[in-house]
């Protein structure tokens, strides 16, 4: 019977993209002191949205409404967008199977940056797509060289994040809008806004919604910290946007995370708390590291990456220590982003942690 | 840009598999006082549940963990069966696009009954694959036309539901059994048990995970009161069940759903009084359809067919009066099906509302 899965799926690894914190954990039998390694946000969700939750626990017998009415209202009113220009799902990661797998035709080429988000390449292979890796151009997306090549295979798919994960970098936003106005017509920009939270809205691009091939993603995984509720939505044309109820799974969003994404939005000042624990946190994170002799990247997101100063092997065994002493973190997967360790903001007790286990290590190291 | 879409989504029409009761609410303007329609649990989940999920509210800012560790370990030992047998995912709904999209070509053929579960159809259409629609006969699954047709047209997948949905249905366990025995070595059955908590276990055939040819979907929107926390799985043989990891959203169950899940499996005492009230509430319903004259069949699962005695445009006018006088309920799609209206069990205020409905359409019609 295995004998029956498409060509495609024949040949697709049972790989995961990213091991959880919790199989390390399992593996080594402990809980991690420090769980600073996935850009979750250890400040949370507000007290607000917690009641939220609470509020809605008897509620949970009833399927969401497959609209997300509510929260998108809310959402085009926050943007003064309209609601057609919204569409909710599971997550960017589950927004992002819908688009790769509306626009994908086996064999289909697809530009993104090398290192960058691995979720992505895994719909894109996932769908039999061809992925074009451009690299990255000190630490920073490449964003001249992500249009040659989308030019020159025609790319039916352009992804490009800005804030970039994993190296935080950014992309000021007079260079995004005229790379905006370079993306070749018949290919759509997949702008993914993950982390679009941490920079000032006012730095983003302009949210042009007569462009029919771009599309972006925002989230309530990272700065609202609901990353365990999954809900992310995409901003575009109505037209491009509509063509996911072709796909996606109607009933798929659930509804405490309907529920408490509403809240998070409409709590503003705990996300300018939230924005201002996370910078106090990502200071701390680089004079930990540069009291060992380390320097970081500027980051405009909720994550630091920390150079490591020598080769991938070096950072890679660093990070195997971290782990071993209990403080999770994660390291970009590719050269030469690989001489770097990426750790996400975290509460004072996770710092002291991992400013602990550091100081250990660097002296057996 | 979306000249762009693929060739099976360009033809796929942008729809929605159900209208969900919010729809319906905001056209009407006002709220449902019985929401019976969707075959939610309106007995909800358990305290214990409540307690789990309020408890969870804090720890949203987690991810959830990938491999659904937990609840697939509870899941093993509650079936005594190998962990390995499991994989949870997004509801069945989203688990079932994950099996359709493993397995069909676009061309490729797949077999259903007419009538039966409009999502399972939504996702094989949606990666183009073609459907085969065996009648129901005599209001059950057709089991011997299901075979011969999956035999005739080589399906790749044949869907079965058991017990059935809409008509609540139920094909007993050696007829079954004797089911899984004809399904032709290349076909895949997909076997719904979505509703086989309302039987007793000792009913459902065997749970024989040496065979690969065949897969069970359980959930716990149904009798567990989980609906609105999108948790199903898939039981079967390991080969089989990890080919999953190949193509799901790993990151794609929300926390809250797989801690509620958890809860709800480990309360098996609650699970038995929800199917008392079930079983009350199911004769109360065909109860107060027999005084206006209607009959209804004998059902295994939380619902109630009701056999409106004329054609479909009846009990349409009926089914449109009851949502007018605020009674969220559905009718199956197809004919012969859609002289039927199927009601969902409901607390004793939803049925006295229903009651009060039905009699005053009644006095008019």
């Amino acid at each position: 019977m295995i004998d029956n899965l498409t060509k495609i799926a024949k040949d697709l690894p049972a790989t995961v993209p990213f091991v959880g914190p919790e199989t390390q954990e399992r593996e080594n039998n402990y809980k991690f002191l420090a769980r600073i390694g996935a850009n979750e946000s250890v400040f949370g969700p507000s007290e607000k949205v917690q009641d939220a939750i609470k509020n809605a626990a008897p509620l949970t017998w009833q399927y969401g409404d497959p609209e997300n009415f509510d929260l998108i209202d809310a959402l085009a009113s926050f943007y003064s967008l309209k609601r057609e220009n919204f569409v909710v799902g599971e997550g960017i990661d589950g927004l992002l199977g819908y688009l790769v797998r509306l626009f994908l035709e086996p064999g289909d080429r697809v530009v993104t940056s090398l290192g960058a988000y691995p979720t992505f390449n895994y719909h894109v292979v996932g769908f039999g797509g061809k992925l074009s890796l451009v690299p990255y151009k000190n630490f920073h997306e490449d964003l001249s060289g992500l249009i040659k090549e989308a030019k020159k295979v025609k790319a039916k798919i352009l992804y490009f994040s800005n804030p970039d994960n994993p190296m935080g970098t950014f992309h000021q936003k007079k260079d995004v809008q005229k790379f905006i106005d370079q993306v070749p017509d018949d290919t759509l920009l997949c702008l993914d806004e993950a982390y679009s939270d941490f920079v000032g809205q006012d730095e983003l691009a302009e949210l042009d919604t007569s462009r029919i091939n771009v599309i972006r993603f925002r989230t309530f995984s990272k700065a609202y910290g609901l990353a365990g509720l999954r809900v992310g939505y995409a901003i575009g044309n109505s037209t491009l946007i509509s063509s996911f109820n072709k796909v996606r799974n109607h009933f798929g969003v659930n509804k405490i995370g309907q529920i408490a994404a509403l809240a998070a939005l409409e709590d503003q000042e705990y996300l300018r708390k939230t924005l201002i624990s996370v910078e106090e946190s990502k200071l701390r994170i680089k004079s930990i590291f540069s009291k060992m002799g380390f320097s970081s990247l500027e980051s405009h997101t909720n994550f630091v990456a920390i150079n490591m100063g020598k080769d991938s092997n070096y950072a890679k065994n660093i990070l195997t220590e971290l782990i071993k002493n209990k403080i999770f973190v994660r390291m970009p997967g590719v050269a030469p982003l690989n001489s770097f360790i990426r750790v996400s903001a975290g509460q004072e007790e996770d710092l002291r942690n991992l400013e602990k286990a550091l100081a250990e290590i660097m002296r057996k190291n």
